[in-house]
């Protein structure tokens, strides 16, 4: 057991395991990004994507949910999706552009 | 209570109150759509969501956790978060197209 417990564990109250499945990807002194997946998500089920995932894929699967959840309490209606929906937007505009210009040059 | 309930009600196995906050969202029809947000958020998250959004917007949050859980599912590692990493790639790219042409023009 760690004597410095890690940010789950800390929000969550409870010592912290050797073998936390938090610990390394959430770390003491960043509060708030356990905070906020915890809110969005809990953190059984984090714990759960974490633990199904081999363990060099889970520093990326824990950044990417923490921006997911830093989105959706943002944008509590649309969360991701709504950047998404945004970033076809821009590519829809983009290719517009592309294609008038390439029908001025023609 | 409703005499058939809804996709959320039949999954956690209780009876559909008249005010169900998942009713509207998530119809008996079509039971994936419930599955899917319960395995990544867990009902009690969602319903959060959606009882903290004034009900003109519960119905486009459903959607969006929807379609953000089936990005987790099919990729348990970047979820949402890959498809915008690809869309920012591919503005990029459209943008680097036209700066191209805008030279060539010039």
């Amino acid at each position: 057991m760690n004597s410095s417990r890690c940010a789950a564990c800390k929000h969550l109250r409870r010592r912290c395991p050797s073998d936390c499945i938090f610990s390394p990807y959430f770390p003491s002194n960043d509060p708030r990004r356990f905070a906020y997946v915890h809110k969005i998500y809990g953190a059984s089920n984090v714990g759960k994507i974490l633990h199904d995932l081999p363990v060099n894929l889970r520093a990326e699967a824990a950044e990417s949910l923490f921006k997911e959840a830093s989105y959706r309490i943002k944008y509590p209606v649309y969360g991701c999706v709504g950047q998404i929906t945004m970033l076809h937007q821009q590519i829809q505009n983009a290719e517009c552009q592309l294609a008038r210009i390439r029908a001025r040059i023609a």
